[in-house]
């Protein structure tokens, strides 16, 4: 340890000009004072927390954030769903860094709750119009030869409740069912290649073992190229909020595809129309007419570094931070807007840039302290440019609740709060 | 669902074979037969978890493994050290998957135990050479511009137990001081032009707030390249046992110089010789000197999908799975052994291939149920070759416990068991 105290110049001054209105009272001592000034865990003081040892090894063999972390969580929003075991809980996204989503907070979305299934009983069947239908134990997959990668995985309904104007007064709520995640399994086209598909086979039924019977009918084309049936996330067995042990990850479309707690998988010549591809995840049209098996999450992005669990609190220097994604590929630019999209300006992409997975966008940015109308618009690699809300609702009308990726704006106020608002 | 069970063929052969022996007993249905045979959870009979609602959303709002998972953790070795204040948890990289090592099964090595601390009251202090000191808040440092980049860290001891020839009979434990994550923070280069370093500023020293008050001294051109200031690991704010609420993340350098709970940062013009870089990390050598300063962790692999921990329960088509990494780099090839190094074939890289990172390697290897030495042997991207432990121990001898990067070996039997067995 140097020996004197240093302090930033800033605290000085503040430490010599409280240090003077201390005036004839009692004499501290210089460190006296500085702990008094600046609290007794500041350096050069020696902290609390160095004064005796901690806690041991392996005493968390499992371990846990610190306990000052504990509003990090999910959240669900209570009149959303008449039910919790048929419910949304929002990842944190305003508070996450980087790309990867820890498993811990990867959002839920539930059509009958969790069930709770032992992996030496549960089997994944693979039947209908194919040469061999065979049944899987857990052992049995993972002796396959294994892929990982990382993709995003967002419900279509992320955005639903903003489709007929500004609604949720958080990120969590208009952007938190999306997560990303290092997925590792089977490619789906390994286990079809033993089955041996017949050339009727144009689709899939995927079925989960929940008590929803969770079921999508996946076109062959996409079954055959990019899925895998994954039984790791971020390293470890998939979570049971994830549909431990199995679910299928359909990389780019819509989370509901990606069937939880995989059970089924058969082999038809045409889609099954069940009820979460009719009644449900279907986009209501102005005409009257649902659009069906829409898939793709189209390119989609969001400011989450200022937005209204992060408001501003001082001018000047900020790194203005946030996500961007695209169903179908890489993303190729973001634009950043401070006055609601009249002008625009090229962010940086940071980091890595994946296929079908998040990718973080930053732009330096010095607030002066005035109202601003805060945005971002994603292009992918296919050209696809984020729309705004009234280019969507020209096309789609707003009777939907699915596929609403349109440009968020957030309206940063001269107090540093911040509203969500709804542009054209 | 389809209108008849289907039974891959070989269990149907089973099936019809058991329900023969029933004879004129009692009379059973086909399911009832079937679950007798197979069990009441296997398609297409419907599981009991089918058949209720399971629990409702953030039921869990920071969520866990299932249940099934508890023995994936880390587990430490009593004997290697007098106190689990100064000790060690190692990850159990025989589970893991992918390159991401879930946060909360990294690897731990504490002096003094894990603090705990308030980041409200926590501050970095950086002093020393430059003109002008100053003291951090974590609001301050996380209003600087952040990186996110997937790194391992690996302490230098890792491996440090098998000098002297093969002592520990798991991965967990012969390799698992070993974790990769993504680190997101700011770039200490950035600090340091925030405080100005003088010329004649050559050596950092990096002090933790723990109550060993672990410190290291890192050169001065480390500290303007690479090095981060972390604050966020895998999406979410340091573990305490990682050193939240900071720790440095020097990549590719060996874990101890990664000082945790990072609290002052001071610059010199020589190292500091400081008990953790004299008495302690520093490699012990046959004439009885010490090399200091042997910071960076070269290029090192293990196969880990047959080891101790994961014998091999049938013949036939197994995907032979290990890690390799480098601190210098990029892997750039990886060989695999049945022989004990006699002859080598090339595994292929899986996924993503990133600097100082962990990087997978596979073989498609069909196990004749003959006994083998399986190793595997990695080649980085500036032609370092990994060595034997013979070719180690010509140059270092057997004294030190660190920096022991050598080919493991793993004896696999005719059983199927696999022993941790040493070749020259």
């Amino acid at each position: 340890m140097s020996d004197k105290p240093i302090v930033a110049p800033a605290s000085r001054r503040k430490f010599l000009r409280n240090a003077a209105l201390i005036g004839g009272g009692a004499v501290l001592s210089g460190e006296q004072l500085f702990a008094r000034e600046y609290g007794k865990n500041t350096p050069p003081l020696v902290p609390e927390w160095m004064q005796k040892t901690g806690r041991g090894v392996v005493t968390v063999p499992y371990g846990a954030p610190s306990k000052h972390e504990a509003d990090n969580i999910r959240r669900t929003v209570e009149w959303l769903t008449p039910t919790p075991i048929s419910s949304i809980g929002f990842a944190p996204i305003h508070k996450l860094k980087g790309i990867i989503t820890p498993s811990a907070l990867h959002f839920e979305r539930h059509h009958a709750g969790v069930p709770e299934i032992d992996p030496a009983e549960h089997r994944l069947m693979i039947h209908g119009l194919c040469d061999n239908p065979l049944i899987f134990t857990m052992d049995d997959l993972m002796r396959f030869p294994s892929v990982s990668e990382i993709r995003f995985i967002e419900c279509p309904a992320n955005g639903g409740m903003e489709w007929r104007g500004a609604q949720m007064e958080a990120l969590q709520f208009t952007h938190g069912m999306l997560s990303c995640s290092e997925w590792t399994g089977v490619r789906l086209s390994t286990l079809l290649a033993e089955v041996g598909i017949k050339p009727t086979a144009k689709w899939l039924l995927a079925e989960g073992a929940d008590g929803a019977a969770m079921g999508r009918s996946i076109p062959i084309e996409k079954a055959l190229d990019d899925v895998i049936v994954a039984y790791a996330q971020n390293g470890e067995m998939i979570r049971p909020e994830q549909g431990y042990p199995i679910r299928l990850v359909n990389p780019g479309w819509e989370g509901n595809t990606c069937v939880k707690w995989l059970r089924r998988l058969e082999l038809g010549d045409k889609p099954w129309h069940l009820r979460e591809e009719t009644s449900k995840y279907t986009d209501l049209m102005p005409d009257g007419t649902s659009r069906q098996f829409t898939f793709v999450q189209e390119s989609n992005s969001v400011v989450t570094s200022i937005c209204p669990e992060n408001p501003l609190r001082q001018k000047g220097y900020h790194e203005l931070e946030g996500i961007a994604w695209s169903g179908r590929g890489k993303i190729k630019q973001v634009d950043v807007s401070f006055d609601g999209g009249v002008t625009w300006r090229a962010a940086k992409l940071k980091g890595m840039v994946l296929d079908k997975a998040l990718t973080r966008f930053s732009y330096d940015w010095n607030w002066d302290g005035s109202p601003a109308l805060i945005q971002s618009r994603s292009i992918d690699e296919t050209g696809y440019v984020q729309p705004t809300i009234g280019q969507l609702r020209k096309v789609r009308g707003s009777s939907s609740i699915y596929h609403k990726n349109s440009i968020q704006t957030w309206q940063l106020f001269a107090s540093g709060e911040v509203k969500n608002v709804q542009l054209d």
